[in-house]
């Protein structure tokens, strides 16, 4: 829907720049929404750009700023002159100004740093790793004592505080600053303007460190249903408050970072038109490391090539046995990647997960051990092939169980992402599993396989 | 974290329960929040929880129906008679009682709602699919009309509303009910009591028709950052409004679906611990398909008998080809699927994806045709086995990039869903074209092939 307009935009847009006619440009562009606009400028060839953004007020580009990506972001404020990003900086929330700040070349930062009026609110969020509490929090919110009445935080509300980015609770605080409740701020207009925010305040808030992950931070989110969560620092004083808009934003990273890891892709902010020269370093690696474990599971057919040569139809089958595997440890894995992203498998819980996944495995190879038989005997004529394959698909099929169970589990034990690399280790479990049992089998029943006078 | 919270509560319930105190066990599992008492129920086994569950008060039954997985809570309230489960559902919110009703058997959603007494809050969005902004959306709004002074807004908030939903924004309409703006809680309250609520909104409201699909709702929340979206009819009237904890299921929802169908597991609600019934009802058909594509795969292959007969080598190297040019598919297709997810990547964007993606196979495909070029040479000290299966490798890679981008793109241009299939047609691409590719050129050079004397 929005696509249209963005769309139909950038066309007038593009219009006018032909003419030199910047400032229609810049009319156009600000008829959309900031988000829009922002995606509208990201479309923009780099030469356009660089017409707009120096005829852009220090609001506008902050603006801008605020809602591109932030490797688009780090892009722009790096054609900034220092001063320009100074100011454009102070317009700005102090965690997206941070964020900015934090993709700069350091020289630039601390440069552009160094000129901004409000560099105190910015510094302490530019300690914080980007992925955790401290790093997706702002320091922009407004904490109420309990003494207050409802009618004094409304009149500081409104005197102090007229555009807050965090409009859905309040929080209060103790004389050192530490968090000891929350009150919505629907409760703080329906109740009697003296009640004390003592009174209305709910003591059970939920709270995170600065140093969570910012997995963690967006299940404890959406596991509470949550518009807002506060950030303590060791001491538990109230240093920053994580909106739910920036766990939207993690929800859809992490699973694309998952996505991406089952298919070997190493950086989850590649995209489909990223520069060619960063696709290849994030993908080749991976397929380098893939051509290796395929030598490996080479090595095992190659182990059986006499058995092979008098035997060619062999060859025609064995990637059957092993790509089946392939497949039922890639379900297996799927489910088991998701289950733990979403905190719904613990580690307690593999060796039930193991044998039940080992089970199914079973019943899968069962089935599908049946079907690739009667084929395999009804295609070649020979029974004993039928048997052959049918038992080799059973046996890859439990070893895809567990080893699609075992191995993002291993790996989670280890503190490494369930999803790293487990595609890659589960296929070549299968593979040589697969080619093995099957060629193995082969190989001891090879009298009965060949034709007659073969 | 909560995790152990749960586990420790959980405990204690199952000891309480043992002795035959249900009246304990009920009280430990009050003592935890709302989320974490549901999670508790739902670990409970079957036996314990029908104990509990009579002993709970409709409001407490409520809340654990609330915040249950839709299936657990269907299940639970199967088991409630037909006027408690009228008295629990008055209980709950509107879009909460509408889910749970469509899970029910009809006969028994029939006579519940029949003894409801809010009844008509509930039946309009029962006619709502589970997967639209319909589906998702509350009944349970609030208001205003321009006229109203911000005073008279809050006074009919502290009168009339005292538990609400959705305390972010109120929404403004006309006399037909029409939606004509916005205002923040915020807004509301830093402003002067007099002022009309004219002067204070947004005329400038984002809004979805009733029949949006959940994946585009959750996108436009996403990308103007909002916390609630209103939801009009035809005439765009107001009649209802989705919060953003709905769009975070939604999102997990659905990169669970983009996963599990990129893994060919054909049901997101799958989980490792699912009955094996259902687990095997959803992965088996897809293995079946998949061996499908085995034949046709192997059929390839089995054109080639001959010269596998003459020269097993090749069927030790014929897997690598086919295996890598099925890993770099499947990571184009994980891109593809994610980009079109998110709204990345527009279908008239599908030439310039293939052409790119076609290149990337081509520097692939050198690089690992380099490496698996010379590694096949010193293993088996034949030149000519290296050349051949670097060429194939080449065009293999081409063909995994061309198809990882064409099956995406041809699914949705049919308004399917990118990622449902296509790994299965991608890697049944990528084996065929592997096998074809390296066993057509070893016959065309098999002179070349050969030990000396072989």
């Amino acid at each position: 829907m929005e696509q249209n307009i963005i769309d139909a935009a950038l066309e007038r847009v593009r219009a006018a720049l032909e003419t030199g006619d910047v400032d229609e440009a810049i009319s156009i562009l600000a008829t959309l929404h900031p988000a829009d606009r922002a995606e509208a400028f990201a479309d923009l060839p780099p030469d356009d750009q660089s017409e707009i953004l120096p005829r852009l007020d220090a609001e506008a580009t902050a603006d801008l700023l605020e809602e591109l990506e932030d490797e688009a972001a780090a892009g722009v404020a790096a054609q900034l002159p220092a001063a320009t990003l100074a100011d454009v900086l102070d317009e700005m929330e102090p965690d997206e100004a941070a964020d900015v700040l934090g993709d700069l070349p350091p020289e630039q930062a601390a440069s552009a740093l160094a000129q901004m009026e409000d560099a105190s609110e910015v510094i302490p969020l530019l300690a914080h790793a980007d992925d955790t509490a401290g790093g997706l929090m702002t320091s922009d919110f407004f904490a109420l004592r309990r003494q207050m009445t409802a009618q004094m935080a409304i009149d500081f509300l409104r005197t102090q505080h007229p555009d807050m980015e965090t409009p859905y609770y309040l929080y209060v605080v103790d004389r050192a600053n530490r968090l000891i409740g929350i009150v919505g701020m629907r409760d703080l207009i329906v109740t009697d303007p003296q009640t004390t925010i003592e009174a209305i305040m709910n003591h059970e808030v939920q709270s995170v460190p600065v140093g969570t992950d910012q997995e963690e931070v967006a299940r404890i989110m959406s596991h509470y249903d949550l518009a807002a969560l506060p950030v303590v620092d060791l001491d538990g004083k109230l240093v920053g408050v994580i909106n739910h808009d920036d766990i939207v934003d993690v929800i859809e990273e992490e699973a694309t970072e998952d996505i991406y890891r089952l298919a070997n892709v190493s950086d989850g902010d590649l995209q489909v038109f990223s520069p060619v020269k960063l696709s290849v370093r994030r993908r080749l690696p991976w397929l380098l490391v893939n051509l290796g474990t395929a030598f490996l599971a080479a090595s095992v057919i190659s182990l059986f090539e006499a058995t092979i040569a008098k035997l060619a139809v062999l060859a025609v089958f064995q990637s059957i046995v092993a790509g089946q595997g392939g497949n039922a440890g890639t379900q297996t894995l799927a489910m088991m990647v998701r289950g733990l992203a979403l905190g719904e498998i613990e580690f307690k819980d593999a060796w039930r997960a193991m044998a039940r996944e080992a089970g199914i495995g079973l019943i899968h190879g069962m089935a599908v051990g049946f079907f690739v038989a009667i084929g395999a005997w009804l295609w070649r004529g020979i029974p004993v092939l039928g048997l052959v394959i049918g038992l080799a698909m059973i046996g890859n099929m439990i070893a895809a169980g567990i080893a699609g169970t075992l191995v993002p589990l291993t790996l989670k034990a280890f503190k490494l992402d369930p999803a790293l690399a487990s595609a890659v280790i589960v296929t070549t479990v299968t593979d040589c599993v697969g080619f093995g049992l099957f060629l193995g089998l082969a190989t001891l029943f090879l009298p009965y396989l060949q034709y007659p006078g073969n």
